[in-house]
């Protein structure tokens, strides 16, 4: 447990006044980085996005060189109410199956955490509680959703070097679209994709209710945790939460996919130089991904065709961030290495 | 030395007849990796571009399930007499300085390799006689280039997984671009680009140089040999013959940048299916590079504004293909987890 656990909020007012106690860049260690970078054997700028996350590594870790000795995935897993519309291709009952998959080390994400010798941690939020059908009723009461934000809080420990996030939930597509139409507007088509694999008819299903969900709520949709509250789901409100700990704690996030960008796009909202700490690993095949990227200004590291969630995407960047420190960290210098400077 | 080495051609003739030899695709481990694929936890597809690279490694090994155990990349070292006309922003002499450079382990490929746990090998080519200047003669005799050749298929030895291609060599992407303009026609400027990081300047004199080096020789570029010839260099002639002697290995091959995709560019226009074997890892920001890889047919799988050859692309991609052979051996079948499939 870290040292933020006396901060865990218990409503959506103490959520917003923390938000005023993220910490900021930490100028010191990205001018360290920036000088080195300059004296190293390579044509200034060669190393292109790797010099980039080398840079924003330094200063969100708060230290020079930066480092990735202790990287932590967590996934966090919730069930939908909306699931039961038929949103999905796959029944809501998956969601637990994976979690077990995940914890009998069968599922991609594993393969991947084991690869990047990262820690894997999976939380389940109530999964034999789903949240509310969104169409019917807002998703979570406040103090539900509070909560879930205080769980995800509380899962991130000190001493992490990069944390990894990723989520399992059926149905969880259809509450990220639905929570990016309520954020940014457009039309509900806009943010709508297949998900783990639709038809156009379930396509249209699927677009149809979150247009008719957001439109319901729109009165009561004044406030971005107003709007997590009603589309969200638990582990969607469980990834706010860890990043913001995180930042509190001084550890660079990787964002993976669709779902958990909209978890963060609600952060953003609240306070856009919140998510300054993050970035996000991947853009997903899922068409409202980009879209969002866009909006919060972020540019993805990859860009692979993916659509898994279970942090997958987010992991699979774990080896380039390395690469990009090993980079600065061991690289000569045109001084030490005897190589000429431009001429 | 593999047992390629029979076969080491000493001229044009040998090499276009080595070409008739190259081994086509393995369907059998293609069919397994697909088979497999199909049933692993995971909605079909939704590891995108992994799953692409699984079958591609499955197919080019020849073996089912694909590994990459003992990965390797070689950096081929050439100079060109072009470099005294003013294109680089780095004298020559820094060819030979980070060839040291590399044997120091001081260069960005030497922190790579050693995260992705490849063995390094780089190949001088004659550092002290570069190449002629190829806007007066052509840069290369025949004897020399075939030399090259053959010299870059004698560095291939069985039993390497997978093949990082690099270059390292001032003036090449003068080369490269010329290779392509040769090869492909449109105009200089579409070719051409900054290199190590040139003003406009100096970028309107390589393109200048490069637009009458191909006009002048235009008779002699009937045949992909005589324009590598022309305006190659010999790091490059040596790529060529480490792909040709990659895919007699059954050996997949990664390249790198704009120089390094150029000189395998030769080869495909040689034979459009000699690069099946091939996949190259990032986009560089040389704008040359991204128009080049249309014309291949090919998607680079990383794009990170990355300009700095020496196989650094190469070797970054190798924790991704790895990724994709972990996910692919070690997931859990729908069957074996007791996961539920669509609904």
């Amino acid at each position: 447990m870290s040292d933020t656990s006396s901060e865990t909020p218990a409503n959506f007012d103490e959520i917003r006044a923390l938000l005023g106690e993220l910490p900021g860049p930490d100028i010191e260690a990205a001018a360290a980085a920036a000088a080195r970078e300059a004296q190293l054997t390579k044509p200034a700028g060669a190393l292109g996005r790797l010099e980039e996350l080398t840079a924003w590594l330094a200063t969100w870790q708060g230290r020079h060189p930066p480092r990735i000795e202790r990287p932590y995935a967590a996934v966090f897993a919730g069930n939908h109410g909306i699931a039961a519309r038929g949103v999905s291709a796959y029944p809501a009952a998956v969601t637990k199956q994976m979690v077990q998959n995940f914890i009998d080390g069968g599922a991609a994400v594993n393969q991947l955490c084991a690869l990047a010798n990262a820690d894997l941690r999976v939380y389940e939020l109530a999964l034999d509680e789903p949240t509310q059908d969104f169409t019917e009723q807002p998703a979570m009461s406040e103090d539900d959703c509070a909560r879930a934000i205080a769980y995800g809080m509380m899962t991130v420990e000190s001493g992490i070097d990069l944390l990894c996030l990723g989520e399992m939930g059926i149905g969880n597509t259809t509450s990220a679209a639905a929570l990016c139409h309520a954020l940014f507007g457009g039309a509900a088509a806009d943010w709508t994709g297949r998900g783990t694999g639709i038809d156009d008819a379930r396509l249209a299903h699927k677009t149809a209710l979150i247009e008719a969900a957001v439109a319901k709520h729109k009165a009561a949709l004044s406030d971005p945790l107003e709007i997590l509250r009603h589309f969200g789901g638990l582990e969607l409100a469980a990834i706010l939460g860890a990043i913001m700990a995180a930042r509190l704690a001084r550890t660079p996030v990787v964002l993976d996919g669709y779902a958990c960008t909209a978890a963060a796009a609600v952060l953003h909202a609240l306070d856009p130089k919140a998510l300054d700490h993050c970035v996000v690993a991947h853009v997903s095949v899922e068409p409202g991904h980009a879209r969002l990227l866009q909006r919060l200004g972020q540019r993805a590291i990859l860009d692979l065709g993916m659509r898994l969630g279970e942090g997958s995407g987010a992991v699979l960047a774990v080896p380039l961030l390395r690469a990009a420190c090993a980079c600065h960290a061991g690289m000569a210098s045109f001084a030490a290495a005897g190589v000429s400077g431009p001429a």
